[in-house]
């Protein structure tokens, strides 16, 4: 079993990486039919016709990839991965083909003043493809639990 | 064929709808499965032992689901739904059994500068419960074309 982390282990600029997974063209094109059926994300002619060139994933592809590869990596927070929200951007499309990989680093860290046994910790998870450019930002809040008393 | 909206059919403050979807238990697990295997996503005796109290769906869901609905509802951006980004909550989870729908509003609209066939369009995309409750809002910023000169 992975040691868990609390919000007092956690400090501003402590990094965490996780592994990485190769992005294929059907699996692109099945969360596509799925959950964002446009043209550019399911067609290759269509695609080529549109502004990504070829066939690119669903940003909510990148991000739910994002986020499985955050659940098996390093940031083990104590009763999990809670984001409460955030800001996202997505700086260039992934394509099939892409390896992709998530670097979190820690922004922030504020203990609640309502509920003492628990914080708020802000984090930017960059999901990054082979060459190291990222393909998603996201500047999350996430629940994290202080360690209890011993 | 719909008929497709150009930057400048959209005016701020004007709203679109979508059809809703009902959640199931077995697509919550599936979902979660392969992209937020958390035990409370999972597993009804770890769900009631976590802040959701019984299973609840991944957000990444919540944010999918959300996608399809709007990919085929009311707003029917020429060249398709293109987001850039945006700032994301998850006021509350979404549970199995809910229904879910969008109500979009335009917030603003720019014309770009430097490419001035296109603008960006900011939306507020709120995703509501059978309650009316919001489980997500999310703001985004949209690629739109303009109008082609006749």
């Amino acid at each position: 079993m992975r040691r868990v982390l609390y919000l007092d282990d956690l400090a501003v600029g402590r990094k965490f990486a996780t592994g990485s997974v190769t992005v294929t063209l059907a699996a692109c094109k099945a969360f596509a039919a799925e959950f964002d059926p446009q043209p550019f994300h399911l067609d290759e002619a269509a695609a080529r016709e549109s502004i990504f060139g070829r066939i690119a994933a669903s940003g909510w592809y990148t991000a739910s990839l994002s986020m499985r590869l955050l659940v098996d990596g390093e940031l083990t927070i104590a009763g999990g991965l809670i984001g409460l929200g955030g800001d996202m951007t997505w700086p260039r499309p992934t394509y099939p083909g892409d390896t992709l990989r998530v670097e979190t680093e820690v922004l922030a860290i504020r203990v609640s003043e309502s509920k003492p046994d628990r914080g708020i910790v802000t984090v930017r998870n960059q999901t990054l493809n082979q060459r190291g450019e990222p393909v998603q930002i996201a500047v999350v809040k996430m629940l994290v639990p202080r360690r209890p008393p011993a």
